[in-house]
């Protein structure tokens, strides 16, 4: 159980929650979020002062209202501040700064080639990735801004409490301390005392979509990844479903044909061999295309290329109406590298879905594509760093079990 | 957003977290709950005394200690208040009275025979439901207890909002306006101005295994109530998933076989009717027997029996598998009328989801029946009275979107 110890608690959640409703919906007034958050006017007052102190927060000019005095715009404060994020994908790495407002000002992607000569260890790849993000900080604290953190998202499960990236199947990576490796990077660029925040690549995206794409809070938001694998993101409120051990989350391990094709988990018909990139690739018989490859042959639109995404899109339509009929979610967002097919991808899925959700409950969810591309996963991490600095984890005590 | 006005709201939180604290542990001392939950010693002092003189607590006697000052353990108070819970199923009706820590005090369980003479619609069911409700009630103030609200488990989907009952497939009932059906009665036996709480039975029954069951805190618990119809309720932190629109939990139409049999929503291979009672019977070449005749047939131990409950046992594993996989719940029960066959239906079942589950996750996974037989979404819904009187919804305030 959760205990809030005091008013301090209190005032920090408020924080949040007021920098999401003026993310949401930005140039309210001061009386206008008292009004929405039912939060008193001094109350208001005090915590956007606070904002705008440390850099979160900004005045736009007066506005002239029909009835009654001008008043203020609060804004999200984009000039002041930036939080690094970066990706660590199985096919590339990502780095980018962003602004409060989820504004990309840098980045700097790098193609991981891994189709046999070239070898990628942990090492050389968080060195690659550290001069990458050396080089964004660098130029962006020459204009003045402040960093706040960095969020790093991975392409893999990660062990809660630990920080342990358990595996990367394409770079064949396994148990990779991921905390301790960044760490005399993270000394070297004087950023070791800032928050350095890990998240499964989904996961990010899910926080990216909540806090900048679809924003949806008025019920569970889904952020699917789909590329080599499926992975699930899951918001509820405002928080990410971690479960257990961290481990919620895997719903492209979901069993959706008990006889289907063996997956690399052990178990067969796993929702992931039927739609993802595996399935994609042995539909065109091209077992070892690389993601590129396979969207260059996918995008050609011959007959064979359109059988294989609908059979995909048909599947992915199946793993939908499950998590629609599970979490009777607000939105369900498509992202990964295969999210690029979009609309070929997605007709056959919401087709499919449509077909087996329970209309009451399909009726109900947005069902997009996610518009950031291969940004999604470094963006989510950025913005992961931003939540967690106001969210419930960092102030609350959990009484032992 | 949430936004929380002020320090009641906080000390409401907190009153529900402490009952839930001893719930799970009883016996500590002031002191040992001051350290357990971070609160200071004043402040548990001041919650403690106020939930005593509220009749939710007492205290023991003097426990002498090994070391120190002898120490006074804080119980729940079991003689003071009642809760009613009832449950309105397709096989029949239930109406209990429970403690604070979810004793029975008292319970009347009436069948409905729908084998095609009694007609039961909702108002006739609901005056007998009032009559039993009244004989419990009655009872149990006579013994100078005090009624502290009713709640009532349904066997079919409730509208969040409107409190109606979408349909309850084998009595044939839709669109059941229950809280206006039920006010004329609440009216006539003086209980109209306390709290009267309406759930599914699958929520109550993850409420009732929160609450005096299992207990997971740790994690997702979830609820699985099989029977005609496989429904889902499922706790994440000290709340019940509801989704957007309160549709979420339908784990009984995941598709679990694409090309499976078809399934009364419009979909094929759901999992209720690869598992449920339809399963079983179609299995055993008995389409019209009702539950507990098909139960009798089970428990016979014939070799077709058996085949059939290791035919649901397995599907009920894939469900399961997927749950795991979504949720690294810490718990899930097997509830509902057919939970009565035991080990028969769950060791295939747990035989199957460990095939299939991710076993880092599944290994987090305590899976067990559930204990409360048919009382069980009775005294759920019993204790969601209970929650919700110390819980977020009943005091905090949703902004715009």
């Amino acid at each position: 159980m959760l205990f809030y110890g005091d008013q301090t608690f209190l005032k920090h959640l408020n924080r949040g929650a007021l920098l999401q409703l003026i993310r949401q919906t930005p140039r309210l007034s001061r009386a206008e979020i008292a009004k929405r958050t039912g939060l008193t006017k001094s109350t208001v007052g005090v915590l956007v002062s606070e904002l705008m102190n440390e850099g979160w927060l900004s005045e736009g000019s007066l506005v002239a209202n029909t009835t009654g005095r001008p008043s203020t715009p609060i804004l999200l404060n984009d000039d002041q501040l930036f939080i690094l994020g970066a990706e660590l994908g199985g096919d590339g790495t990502n780095v980018l700064a962003i602004t409060p407002s989820g504004r990309i000002l840098d980045r700097r992607y790098r193609h991981l080639n891994h189709d046999g000569n070239a070898l990628h260890t942990p090492e050389t790849t968080i060195a690659e990735l550290a001069g990458d993000i050396e080089a964004i900080l660098t130029q962006q604290q020459q204009t003045g801004r402040r960093v706040v953190g960095l969020g790093l998202g991975v392409g893999g499960p990660i062990e809660s409490g630990t920080d342990i990236l358990t595996v990367v199947p394409p770079l064949g990576w396994r148990e990779v301390p991921l905390r301790e490796l960044f760490a005399p990077h993270l000394e070297r660029l004087n950023i070791a005392h800032l928050p350095f925040l890990i998240a499964n690549e989904a996961d990010a995206g899910a926080m990216g979509e909540y806090l900048f794409g679809v924003k949806a809070s008025e019920g569970p938001l889904l952020y699917l990844s789909v590329g080599i694998g499926v992975g699930g993101g899951i918001m509820i409120g405002n928080q990410l479903l971690g479960g257990r051990a961290g481990l919620a989350g895997e719903v492209g391990h979901m069993t959706l044909d008990v006889n289907g094709p063996p997956c690399p988990c052990g178990n067969h018909g796993c929702a992931e061999v039927l739609i993802g990139q595996q399935a994609l690739a042995s539909h065109l018989r091209l077992p070892h295309a690389n993601i590129d490859e396979l969207l260059s042959i996918l995008h050609s639109g011959d007959p064979s290329a359109r059988d294989a995404i609908q059979h995909s899109g048909r599947w992915l339509g199946v793993l939908i109406a499950n998590l629609v009929n599970i979490f009777n979610p607000a939105a369900i967002v498509i992202g990964g590298p295969l999210a690029e097919l979009g609309e070929a991808l997605l007709a056959p899925a919401r087709e499919e879905a449509a077909r087996r959700a329970l209309n009451r409950s399909f009726t109900c969810t947005s069902l997009t594509l996610c518009t950031s591309g291969r940004d999604a996963g470094a963006l989510g991490a950025a913005g992961s760093v931003m939540h967690d600095a106001f969210s419930h984890a960092s102030s609350t005590r959990l009484a032992g079990d």
